[in-house]
């Protein structure tokens, strides 16, 4: 039923529990408070404890209010780890279609690189991680912008790169709609000449958009014959992204 | 799946995105970042708003966070809250059973009266309200410590108040236990001589126990001739409880 969600009531009890609970409380005694089942309980604690609202301790397993939860703006996933759930999803993305890939996190309004993968032909290539991309003008960022609610992300002036880069704030809405609508996003000579990029958003817990990873190329290779993105790839890098996102949400 | 419950992900998710939004959010907004259908959304802001977690502004109908999510100890009920939802069904139960019936809430460690309506009987009877009753001594009392996890509420040392009153630690435990087990207390001669009564919990959402609802009369009213507490009683006091439980909870 819309008007409520009983699992999302059970959790805020939950929470209000362990608020008052110096010591903690073990699944017993959360289930013999709030008249649930053991194994309700513990789907309940074990999902509050991955989105970082609860922890458990070792010793006991009894599980407590995190501080985590009094800063909640923090971000939940830190650089390094979604870093480390993309790595080898990069490089099997980057080995299957031959050309380069990027992994990337919405910092400060910009797109900061957090991992990529050379194109796999021994090409000289520079390692672009920890350089910024400007969001509106890439595929890796109009990935993650899509998603934004902060509005602050998205950049006052919209600076020109080549003739095709968006930099009317109203063109740049409509992009980032219809990226929400498809599920990924194409970049076309927008940030460089010659070059085309796909990417699509990284989802963790909840839906909440964690970082985006996407393959940049030359045209000729991106695109097909007739100017657009090729299906093959945007497929590739859809069930990339979500291959990471699975690896993100497993992960405590 | 026991492993996880995808509403309370979400749930944190729209918390996360609420706590980096000082102008609020709206369901469009929320549904837009995290991929949602505006319908999912608006199931679990209407829910994160019912347990005090998120607070709607009345003007553009945005959702903000509500400062409650730092003060997650404090209860999320107020006693006049308590004691207006339960006014009329304890009215009503009075009238049914033809006994005294007290709604009661766990302060500190004793169950303080919050209403009190008197047997319809037109006998010199006091006010109860704002009395406080030690809790492992009466119903009332025993159906609130049933479920409570600060064990701060349970007395280091159980006062007497006739010979039947449990005074035994362990004796108490067992107790507490069948009131979970069956759902509701009896009290037999435990604080007043010749007095029995028959008490049930009242639980908000989640299933947090935020009160409860009890008729006391003498004994041979309350019992059956063997000495059992009248079923027909026990399933008033149990139904009264939980009108009032769904009165809790279906006041924001």
């Amino acid at each position: 039923m819309p008007g409520s969600v009983q699992s999302i009531e059970r959790a805020a009890a939950v929470l209000r529990l362990l608020a008052v609970a110096p010591d903690g409380l073990g699944v017993v005694d959360l289930g013999n408070a709030l008249g649930l089942a053991k194994a309700t309980v513990h789907g309940i604690v074990r999902t509050l404890e991955q989105v970082g609202f609860v922890t458990q301790d070792h010793a006991g397993g009894r599980y407590h209010l995190s501080t985590a939860l009094a800063r909640l703006g923090d971000s939940y996933l830190d650089v390094n780890e979604l870093r480390g759930r993309a790595i080898n999803w990069a490089d099997s993305l980057a080995s299957r279609s031959g050309e380069v890939v990027r992994v990337g996190r919405l910092i400060s309004g910009k797109v900061t690189v957090v991992h990529h993968v050379f194109r796999p032909d021994d090409s000289d290539q520079d390692l672009d991680v920890g350089t910024t991309l400007p969001a509106h003008a890439c595929a890796l960022g109009k990935a993650v912008l899509a998603y934004d609610t902060t509005g602050a992300a998205r950049p006052r002036k919209l600076e020109a790169f080549t003739t095709r880069t968006i930099v009317d704030p109203a063109k740049l809405a409509e992009a980032l709609a219809a990226v929400r609508s498809s599920g990924w996003a194409g970049e076309f000579e927008e940030h460089t000449i010659e070059l085309a990029g796909i990417a699509a958003p990284i989802r963790g817990l909840g839906g909440l958009v964690v970082g985006s990873v996407g393959l940049t190329g030359r045209i000729e290779r991106i695109c097909d014959s007739r100017g657009r993105f090729r299906p093959d790839l945007v497929t590739m890098v859809r069930s990339t992204a979500e291959a990471i996102g699975r690896d993100v949400q497993a992960v405590p």
